[in-house]
């Protein structure tokens, strides 16, 4: 499954690292490429937008990762999750079919943040009532 | 400022933990008022939907925080910020304007969430940069 990147400046740090990290697989960076300022929810929409359509996952950081996991959300059919362990990682995809990852780059360090995305990349989504949520989801997004 | 609080059923037992810490101010509890499984989309809905239409500050909580925090941020103006920190609480507010918290009932202690909520509730929103972004968040509540 294809992985498509995003970040602001404070996140473009762990960005290239995870670049390079995921090197193996079909990844797609759409920047930022500085640590010029600039505008979590402008590489969000772009990120999360591209997501949906494509149908594949996304990986967003800013330095929380809570404007970039805000602003993705607003997007219809994003489902970012902030996670800042791999159990959160792993619940993210069972329970809220999280399509998008989003991280804090001035906060999770490289070597978790890489256990973070294994994590994320490789877990099912469980059905079940959780489908049934996730349906909720796709309502609102059309609705609110 | 009145705060609106909100949970599934993984949230219940700290959300009721919080209502009663919060006792001095003015609170409205929309729910879930028992530990039967609920949709976390249901009430992340109510109480964003009440944030914005009456301008206060939500709490809304489930296992995580996740389910919460992706349902509440597709509500026009809402502003959700999953906090594991008062770190994250404060940055939240400062810099994303954040006006809902949400906490992961199942991952936070009650004592480190009474610190996040203070936190939250009191810090204000900086301005500049963080009030051009916040503006880009509202673009994007029109039209995606």
């Amino acid at each position: 499954m294809k992985i498509i990147l995003g970040s602001d400046h404070g996140g473009y740090q762990l960005k290239e690292h995870l670049r390079k990290y995921l090197a193996g697989k079909e990844t797609e960076d759409l920047g930022v490429f500085s640590e010029e300022s600039s505008h979590y929810p402008e590489i969000a929409k772009k990120v999360a937008e591209k997501v949906v359509s494509e149908k594949c996952f996304g990986i967003l950081i800013c330095g929380t990762g809570i404007g970039v996991s805000i602003a993705a959300n607003k997007v219809n059919g994003a489902r970012a999750a902030l996670c800042h362990s791999t159990e959160y990682a792993a619940l993210a995809r069972q329970h809220n079919h999280a399509n998008i990852l989003c991280l804090g780059g001035r906060f999770t360090e490289h070597s978790l943040a890489e256990k973070i995305v294994d994590t994320f990349l490789t877990t099912e989504e469980e059905d079940g009532r959780h489908d049934v949520r996730v349906a909720m989801l796709d309502e609102m997004d059309i609705n609110c």
